[in-house]
């Protein structure tokens, strides 16, 4: 396994990533909001958590985040029922599977049991803290990605991530997605293509954008912020085209005072996300894409998208 | 992996486990208990699950038994100030370790979507149960026993398990463990011999004893059964010797409503322990030694335990 897989999770797929150096404007905190107020800058920020003011309730904390993003999941998903269908040998074969390799991780680092009871109460606090779908979706989902698009021509995928929210306001081919009066943030225009794998452009394909705002957090999972901001849904014009005005998202931390944070503090790791746009293409015919683009101020990219099988 | 791993992952040390052909009277359901009417049998029993009245909420579930063990977890164990300090190598190689054998395993077995979000629900449902005591007890704390009694001489350890409670009410060296009056159960005397590996007997040992009734329920984690039933502490005499008059435990399954139910019976497995004795036994210069001990009406056995190293 390569180093980036434990310390970047969130792996991002082509566009520019070298960020101007210039420091962005610094953000005044708004009480109320629970916004951090040292703004992260485009060099890598300092760790500003605590996120949040102390004195309110209303902070993106941990536990809230994952609160969100646990009922996010258990809303948009029918997870048992998608799999009803499974047989037992399958499942008896996964689970003795992973259960056979931790037996032998134990066995050949002679596992404490100090270490078994630690390992037992940061599975606990995992749940208490919402933290599930983080944790699969950072340190699990890119390998599961990546076996479902191995068969992809197009672009190679990247994970959806837990903050996805399908349904988001329509802007057309071009457009600036919904962002609040004076939203911080270096202006970034976006355009790009769509194309079929064999070159083909492809007209009225839908782009979904979603991305963190200046400070790092996204509507909908951290508080205080308009439920679609940041969040928009394009069509590609006749040539296949988009262009979108939107803000540079920040780098940030996945939530340093829960239980993921936890384990990348004990194990020496980081838990930086460099900024990045989410963007899920989908076209009649074709198979939906998930990418993670980098971004500069004015960042261009063609997503080739594969004929479904 | 043997197939007895996952299917009866509590191990049975020695003790002869033939239980009399027999059936045991069959207990009446007492309202506000939350039992079910259908008591086990000393030969395998039905399902009787799910146990307890549906009309009171007084009854034990995988949900109330799983909040006790973690609530239990939490007020026994600190869990982190034992690995304080643990070098973040040794937490990230670990973790490493792991992930990369559950990575195979998504690769190799080209694990779907619809299964990684079935994987997701099922670990957020292990917490919303307090299940994560009892996964891990279950399924992994054999190996991690395994592994820190591999120096003994003595007797093999078995897991401690999570039903484990300190400071039971203290009877000499014989005696009849606390129950209540007219307790169901064939009447069941244990007596033993608490040696040291050289075959010296050690006087004075503690031999802790606690054990699931005739309906497989354990007091402090079912409802509606005295805080000490079926718990005590027991001293062995000047020749090493103590013994136990008890009711003999009922084969009971581990919760088949909750995730871990839910786990097994997707994989086909099933939920059976069978009936048995826990024991924990101390002697000062000696190692602590844990067992379970399969029960006849008669039961006797010697427990060795190593001089502490």
């Amino acid at each position: 396994m390569s180093d980036d897989l434990l310390t970047e999770p969130l792996r991002i797929e082509n566009g520019e990533s070298h960020a101007p150096a210039r420091r962005r404007p610094r953000r005044r905190h708004r009480r109320g909001e629970g916004f951090a107020t040292t703004a992260p800058t485009t060099e890598r920020p300092r760790d500003t958590t605590p996120r949040g003011h102390p004195m309110t309730t209303d902070v993106a904390t941990a536990a809230a985040s994952g609160a969100s993003a646990t009922e996010r999941f258990h809303t948009d998903k029918s997870p048992y029922a998608a799999v009803a269908g499974t047989p037992p040998e399958r499942v008896d074969r996964l689970a003795r599977r992973v259960l056979e390799a931790v037996y032998q991780t134990v066995r050949d680092e002679k596992v404490t049991y100090d270490e078994f009871n630690a390992l037992k109460a940061w599975m606990i606090g995992v749940g208490e803290d919402g933290e599930w779908p983080l944790f699969l979706d950072v340190w699990l989902e890119h390998v599961v990605e990546d076996v479902n698009t191995a068969h992809r021509e197009g672009n190679k995928g990247s994970i959806e991530g837990p903050y996805y929210v399908p349904g988001a306001p329509e802007h057309g081919s071009t457009g600036t997605i919904d962002m609040r009066e004076g939203e911080a943030g270096t202006p970034l225009v976006w355009t790009g293509t769509v194309t079929s794998t064999d070159g083909t452009v492809l007209a009225d394909a839908l782009v979904e954008l979603w991305h963190a705002d200046a400070d790092g957090f996204y509507s909908q999972f951290a508080p205080g912020i308009p439920e679609w901001n940041l969040r928009g849904n394009f069509r590609t014009d006749a040539a296949g085209r988009f262009e979108i005005h939107t803000i540079q998202p920040a780098p940030y931390q996945i939530p340093t005072d829960g239980s993921c944070g936890r384990l990348i503090a004990a194990a020496g790791w980081h838990a930086w996300r460099p900024a990045h746009l989410h963007v899920k293409v989908s076209a009649p015919g074709h198979e939906s894409a998930d990418r993670a683009v980098c971004t500069s101020p004015a960042t261009s990219t063609t997503t080739t998208t594969s004929p479904r099988p």
